[in-house]
């Protein structure tokens, strides 16, 4: 910020010394199926000049999430890819520092889309303020964030749960499949299932998460373990994960059951994810598999952030965190989403 | 019927000489693969006894359906396999001859689910009274039948149309596709478009149902078809076939667009449909696929049929019906519905 000029005391203000410099991660080269370190550069640059509007965040966390696997892909999706040899985005929060806009002041604390670096200068039309009174800035990614808000609108819009009913949930131990478990409880559900890689994560649905039954998928067999849990089929399935899981959920489904597929990770990387699921049966028991994504939500944003606050206050929904220190770790943190190292909610914390 | 009393002149009735054997088709044996001639066996037995609150329906005509080569397998389903060595069933419908029915008298015309035979012996609650006068009695197995219904709650309730929308009906020269097509425009859709098998097919799309654009699946490259006669994308698909055109149409669907799942006619026979669809495609896209079976709209059935009688009558649904002529050439009539014999919907005329 070396040119960075205070023009009228309301409309720009900073916060004691700006930092002229700042780093971030950018995409070098596109991955061809899992990406690696190489896919990744750490860069230096000049903070940019803020324009009218905009502000200068100090980011303090940042996300890493599994559907940045497919915008590094130079293919149309419904989001942009990432281009090579810029910083790449995400979801991210942070104080601001310096302000040209006269509806967040310094001192705010925001989340944003700017993550992957330090420092952002953020349109402030796109930034939201956020109260860290009601819960810790990390929550924002979380919780009370837009993994949070997916695992909200698959359950009470996507593949609403009724009362009584048997909830299945895959990816249980990550940051949406977490929260829905805990969601669906609250919504009524009479028993809720998740599957999770290892004995670890398994332990942690039943103990901390409060699902009623667990698998896990790498012990094989997992038709046999879903029909075990759930002997009387499964109501509604919360698919992140695509592939077999995918697959065995339509087989146990009971007829006009519902599944919400909010993500595919299995095949993210362009992998086999196992064979596909029989629509032909699909058919036949009248399900319903419904997309979602979550910006078709964000409307109801602030709603959801009223609703589910008390939830984290009260010990409705518990959160695990999994945290790397330092922008230099987002690569590896991102990667070890990808392989499922994370429990709970996946956390760069940033400076 | 030689046994047959006639008790009391109200709860009993017969029409003249009534015949004391008929003739059925039986399953002879289960198919491997696409069914044969050799799956089927003409059979002559005795008239069963009338029971009370029975009907003896002389059939008329009766109707092949592609659902009932899913019955001729022995594996658990949505409704139970035919049994080896008994007649096939189906709707028809035909004219009371005998009852000892006080609901439904001599001379009454029925639909009904005993088909595959000349003459049924059927519980009088479990047949439907038809007004031959409001249209042909074959056409309760079509338009006004469970195809039509089909049809309409598959473009209403399933995938609903909304005015101006692109609709996607695939076998539309077949009996739900061709009547799907024309309550589309009658919904309000602003462009409608069908695929079927060969020239003649596709020229009447266009010229009988009022198709917008007709595509011929078996002049290949179905996806540049489809990209050419919809190049804003689909909106509502009709899925009666499964395999390499429902991947097409994930494809080509516009983001929140809904898929009806009527059938999978292309995997019936076992046979590989083509590549499964891509359902992370349909996930980013926001989109709804969605099984029905019929009988979860039977409940409308009537309201259903007082909609499409005057749209029948006043030419808003035109209809045309492939006709086999005689019981004995109803595995043929089956084998060709199931191969694309036929034009709108496939009938056997009995006796």
């Amino acid at each position: 910020m070396s040119n960075h000029t205070v023009t009228t005391a309301r409309l720009s203000e900073a916060a004691g010394d700006l930092p002229t410099t700042t780093r971030e991660i950018h995409l070098a080269a596109r991955p061809q199926g899992v990406p690696t370190a190489d896919n990744f550069a750490l860069v230096q640059r000049a903070v940019p000049e803020l324009g009218d509007g905009q502000i200068l965040v100090r980011n303090t966390w940042m996300s890493v999430d599994p559907y940045m696997r497919g915008r590094m892909n130079d293919q149309p999706s419904y989001i942009a890819p990432f281009e090579v040899g810029a910083a790449l985005e995400g979801s991210a929060v942070g104080t601001v520092i310096a302000s040209k806009s006269v509806s967040i002041p310094v001192g705010s604390v925001v989340s944003h889309f700017s993550g992957w670096r330090e420092h952002a200068v953020v349109d402030a039309a796109t930034a939201t303020p956020i109260d860290p009174d009601l819960a810790a800035p990390q929550h924002y990614l979380g919780a009370l964030g837009t993994t949070g808000l997916t695992a909200y609108a698959a359950l009470t819009d996507v593949a609403p749960v009724r009362p009584g009913e048997t909830v299945f949930i895959s990816a249980a131990a990550g940051a949406v499949g977490s929260v829905a478990g805990q969601i669906a409880k609250a919504l009524g559900a009479g028993r809720v299932i998740g599957s999770a890689g290892g004995p670890v994560k398994t332990e942690l649905l039943l103990n901390e998460f409060g699902f009623d039954a667990a698998i896990d998928y790498r012990a094989g067999d997992l038709a046999g373990q879903v029909a075990a849990a759930a002997p009387d089929g499964v109501d509604v399935y919360l698919d992140s994960v695509g592939g077999n899981h995918l697959r065995v959920a339509v087989e146990a489904m009971r007829p006009k059951g519902r599944i919400a597929m909010v993500g595919a990770i299995s095949g993210y990387n362009g992998a086999d994810g196992g064979p596909a699921p029989d629509l032909y049966l699909a058919a036949t028991k009248e399900l319903t598999l419904r997309g979602m994504l979550v910006n078709s939500y964000f409307p109801i944003f602030g709603d959801y952030i009223a609703k589910a606050a008390p939830w984290l206050a009260d010990g409705t929904i518990r959160t695990k965190e999994t945290v790397y220190e330092g922008l230099e770790q987002a690569p590896a943190a991102f990667l070890g989403v990808l392989s499922g190292a994370n429990t709970g909610k996946m956390l760069v914390r940033l400076g």
